[in-house]
C-alpha cells in the first residue's frame, strides 16, 4: 500500500456566515470569504464547504459560483445541530499586538463564550482594533470546529465592568499576589456556570483594584502556581484548567 | 499620597549562570549578558541582580564592572535554596518558528523538566535551531522566577524515543482521535511523577504511530476537549492541566 494513501488529517473547510441556514438557501459571501475560498484556497463552483452561524449548527454547502467580489454557496443538509456552549468568559487587560491576537486565538479554541477586554491602571496597551479582534475570533472558529463566534466586547474600564457585574457569573481573579487558593481546588469545591477569568496586566493590578475585586461577593481569588506567567500564559492555562474541571472536556 | 508611588510590578532582574554560587565568589558574565545588563536594562556597577544555576538555589548579587564584552558581578547571600521541581517532560513534534518560541516560553513558564522535539510521519518543521531553543529557554526561566533551566533535547524521530522510553515514566497521549479518556479524568484517577505529554504535529499521527503509541504501557492516550486545538494551546493546556492535578500547582 503506497504511503501517500495516508495523510495528516485536514479540517473540512468552514466558514461562518451571517445569514439562517435552511436546506436549499442560498448564502451569498462576502469579498473576503470569495477571495479566500477561490485564490487561496483553490476552490471551485461545486466543491464543498461547511457553514454556521451560530443559531443554525453546522450545514453542507456547494459553492455555485464566484462574481468579482462574492460568491454564493447553496445549502444543502445539516451535519450538526447547534449545541449549547459552557458559558465562560476571558476578561482580560489587552497585551502587545502579537501576543493579544494570539490570545483571542487561544480563547475562541478553548471555547469562550465572550472575550471581554479590560482596561486597568496598569495597563499599557489601550488602543485595541475591535475589528481585528473580531476577524481573529471569527478565523478562530471556523479552523477549531466550534458552532459559534464568541462575542467580542468594546474594551471598557475594569470598574465600569465591575459595577454592573451580572449576577449569578462567579469571577475567578487569577491573583499574582499569590495567597489565594489554587484554581483547581476552588472548581473542585464548586464550579458553577456562568463563569468568567480575569487576567491581569503585565504589571499586575493596582492595590486599588485587588480590593475592590476582593470585596466583591461575585469573586473568588485564586492562583496559577508559584511561576510568574506571562498574561496569554495564565489566560490560556485557567481557560483550559475551567474546560477541565468545569466545562466540555469534562466527558468524550 | 501621589499615584506616582505605586507602579506595576517589576520581577527582579534574574540571570541564569554556569558557575558554582557561594558568598562573595566573583561571576563572570558573558558578551550577550553584558550588553543586556548594561545597554538594555541600563545596569551600572552597584546595581543588583539576582543570579540562578539550577544547583545552588537563588542569589543576590553586585555588578562590580563592565568590560568590552563581558562583566563581573560578587555574590551576596543566598535568597531561595534549590527546590526539587515537578519531574514533567513535554514531547512535541516542532512547529513553526514563531509557535516554536512561543511554545518552548510557555512551557518553561509552565515548569516543564525537559523539551523534547520529535520528528514524526506527519511533522512539517523538520530543522529545528537548537541553541535558538536553548536561548528561548534560559530568557523564559529567568523571567519566570524558575531556578532551573529545563532539558532542551535533539530533534529525534518519535518511534526511537518510544523505544528507549525510560520505566516508570508515564506519558499522556494527547490524542486527537477523540475516543480516549479527558486528561483530568486521568490524572484524578491515577497521577503519578515522573510524566510526560506527547503533542502531535497539525496533522495528526500516523496510524501506525498511534497504533505503536497505544501499544506501550506507559501511554495513558487523553483527550483535550471537543475541539480542534493548534498544537502549541494543546500543550500549554495539557501542561496546565498537569500542574494542576499533578505538579506543583495543588497547593499554594
Amino acid at each position: 500500500m503506497p504511503e501517500t494513501d495516508i495523510g495528516p488529517y485536514r479540517p473540512p473547510l468552514r466558514l461562518y456566515v451571517a445569514d439562517a441556514l435552511a436546506p436549499s438557501a442560498i448564502i451569498r459571501l462576502g469579498s473576503d470569504q470569495a477571495h479566500y475560498l477561490q485564490h487561496v484556497m483553490r476552490r471551485k463552483p461545486g466543491d464543498a464547504v461547511a457553514l454556521f452561524n451560530g443559531r443554525d449548527g453546522e450545514w453542507s454547502a456547494t459553492i455555485e459560483k464566484f462574481g468579482k467580489t462574492s460568491a454564493e454557496a447553496r445549502v444543502g443538509e445539516r451535519l450538526r445541530p447547534q449545541a449549547t456552549a459552557p458559558d465562560l468568559w476571558l476578561v482580560f487587560a489587552p497585551v502587545k499586538r502579537a501576543r493579544l491576537d494570539f490570545m483571542v486565538q487561544k480563547a475562541v479554541e478553548l471555547g469562550v463564550s465572550a472575550i471581554k477586554p479590560v482596561l486597568t491602571r496598569f495597563t499599557v496597551v489601550e488602543r485595541v482594533k475591535e475589528t481585528r479582534l473580531i476577524a481573529n475570533a471569527i478565523e478562530a472558529a471556523e479552523q477549531c470546529g466550534r458552532l459559534d463566534v464568541p462575542e467580542v466586547a468594546e474594551p471598557q474600564p475594569l470598574m465600569r465592568l465591575l459595577d454592573a457585574w451580572p449576577a449569578g457569573r462567579r469571577l475567578y481573579f487569577c491573583d499574582e499576589a499569590g495567597d489565594a487558593q489554587p484554581l483547581a481546588a476552588a472548581l473542585k469545591a464548586d464550579a458553577p456556570q456562568p463563569a468568567a477569568m480575569l487576567i491581569g496586566p503585565e504589571g499586575g493590578f493596582h492595590p486599588d483594584e485587588r480590593a475592590a475585586l476582593r470585596a466583591l461577593p461575585a469573586v473568588t481569588p485564586v492562583t496559577l502556581g508559584p511561576r510568574i506567567l506571562r498574561a496569554d500564559t495564565a489566560a490560556i492555562a485557567a481557560l483550559a484548567i475551567w474546560q477541565s474541571l468545569a466545562g466540555d472536556w469534562r466527558s468524550t
